[in-house]
């Protein structure tokens, strides 16, 4: 049992993964982005204009996929995964809304934010209209599980949100204490969306266990790469869209990891930059170079992996088929991604 | 059939009306307060102590006692109602945590704003994570139809907060256009917080109607009092927490009335300090001169006496009992009171 995934480095298959996903779910995810487009509609010019901005932006829409593949693993064969697919992409849309304003970023995946275009003011209002849709978009589907699942999480989301702003600039941040932070603000979202996928699919036991579980490595492996790639990935090669984080300043696995291996003289570096946030040209470069003499990359990578291997036993208990592999694919394409 | 009730000033009136209605509902409101406190807990310390800042500020917690009072004027004796009140305050309360964000303000009523104590970032997620409890909440009460209705006016307030930013600063507002603003900012959760009272005691037909038409009516009545207070009120006697709305620029009825009422001058008046934000020492007590020119105080209470007279006669439907009383007297509270 148990499909074995080397989870060496290979973009080439890595992207295979998420095609393999991506052709499987097409049709359904096709209603999922009419659904949006559809709810997303409100009288006020603003609240469209602004909500498309980031709907449209090009994400991978990896979360509402996550709903559709695990309710049809399960063998959902009902409608309702498409408004909790769209549900689940309201509320990540909601959160990155308020995220830019908190985080007081301008470019996200190297596009202006909406705060930028728009103003704090109505991305925070945005933001809470998406919340209050997606709120009734799943009451609509009548399932008091996964409202129950999915308000559970908007919660610990937000409440993720703050641990970090308690804990930003703090250099001496420990390992356990970030996974506590992105366990809440990253993964909880991506435990719901594949654990409501069971609950429709009236698998409420082991089977919805089995998918909150993958759902939340697969969110801490996902959140460690993006913290990897924030500084240019293992290769730690300094591209486009590199630095935000460093930038505005965060505490991420990286610095957690350079921090605690690095001399007093890069320790001093880091509560410069970060803590006291007094950053000069050169710094990111020096950054970035810090972290390559002590394996930070590479080793967040590592973690990812590790993460990534529980993804993948916890799927084990599924029979076999095409939605298992592609879940399974889908954790090396969340390690092994380049962007 | 109907209670007269005259709505002539009278103070002393208003305030028994409203103590009333809190004494009938006061067993219910210590539930309700004892279930907000329970469940703004977090191990993160920041979120209960800025949610109860506010929580525990001294409001008079209108929104969940029309939900105890309407639901018992119904008939219900179970105990979701006091869940169904707790949401509600919540929400209000992650409500006013964005709009103080949004609205840059450092004072409510009086005191200093959560956000000047803990900072923008942590009321606009604080607010967030007060809105996924709302949610959870009301999940547990398992009425799918009044999770439909809270979560319906939830995007409602968001865009009529949006509809407002966009209007904002723009003194040719008509009445109309802010009568559609305040009807989505305000009187959707009045509108909620009632409605859903007759929802969870099975009268979902012409009960539920009327008592969604009485909590609309009273909360456009309710602002509007609020707004003409916030000019020190039909006797316009400039006080402490005076003149919020004119610091922020907001286009409100009193100004709406004063401008289309006003010279070419007084426009200018209010196009300088509202339109173009250039205010100066005195700018305020100007503004009340005018307002008290063209009677735009006295009027705009005359609108809310309006609003007032019908929520009213939507009562009317009912069997006579003290909760219809107490709720009938409760808009004479709103459109009298003087804070």
């Amino acid at each position: 049992m148990g499909v074995v995934v080397p989870l060496e480095e290979d973009r080439g298959r890595g992207h295979n993964a998420v095609a393999q996903l991506q052709a499987l779910v097409a049709a359904e995810m096709e209603a999922v982005n009419e659904f949006i487009r559809e709810r997303m509609a409100s009288e006020v010019p603003m609240v469209p204009e602004l909500a498309s901005h980031l709907i449209n932006s090009g994400g991978k829409r990896l979360r509402p996929m996550l709903t559709i593949a695990s309710s049809r693993m399960c063998g959902y064969t009902g409608k309702d995964h498409i408004k909790l697919a769209a549900t689940v992409e309201f509320l990540h849309t909601a959160t990155l809304l308020h995220d830019d304003v908190v985080d007081e970023s301008d470019l996200r995946r190297g596009k202006r934010t909406a705060r930028t275009i728009w103003g704090n003011q109505a991305s925070v209002l945005v933001g809470d209209f998406l919340l209050g849709r997606a709120f009734k978009l799943m009451v609509e589907t009548k399932s008091l599980r996964a409202l129950e699942i999915i308000s559970d999480a908007a919660s610990i989301i937000a409440e993720g949100e703050v641990m970090q702003l308690a804990a930003a600039k703090d250099t001496g941040t420990t390992e356990d204490a970030y996974l506590r932070v992105i366990s809440a603000k990253t993964a909880a979202l991506f435990a719901a969306a594949t654990e409501i996928g069971a609950v429709i699919s009236g698998r409420n036991g082991s089977e919805a266990a089995a998918l909150e579980s993958y759902g939340r490595n697969l969110g801490i492996a996902f959140q460690l790469v993006d913290d990897a790639l924030d500084y240019g990935g293992r290769a730690a090669s300094l591209g486009k869209n590199v630095g935000d984080d460093f930038r505005e300043g965060k505490i991420t696995l990286p610095v957690v990891l350079a921090f605690r291996r690095g001399t007093a003289e890069e320790r001093a570096f880091w509560q410069r930059t970060l803590q006291e946030g007094n950053r000069q040209d050169g710094d990111l470069e020096k950054a970035v170079e810090f972290m390559q003499r002590h394996s930070a990359l590479e080793d967040t990578t590592s973690r990812a992996r590790h993460y990534g291997a529980i993804a993948i036993d916890a799927l084990a208990i599924f029979p076999e088929s095409e939605y298992r592999d592609a879940l399974t694919l889908l954790v090396e394409f969340c390690i092994n991604r380049n962007h």
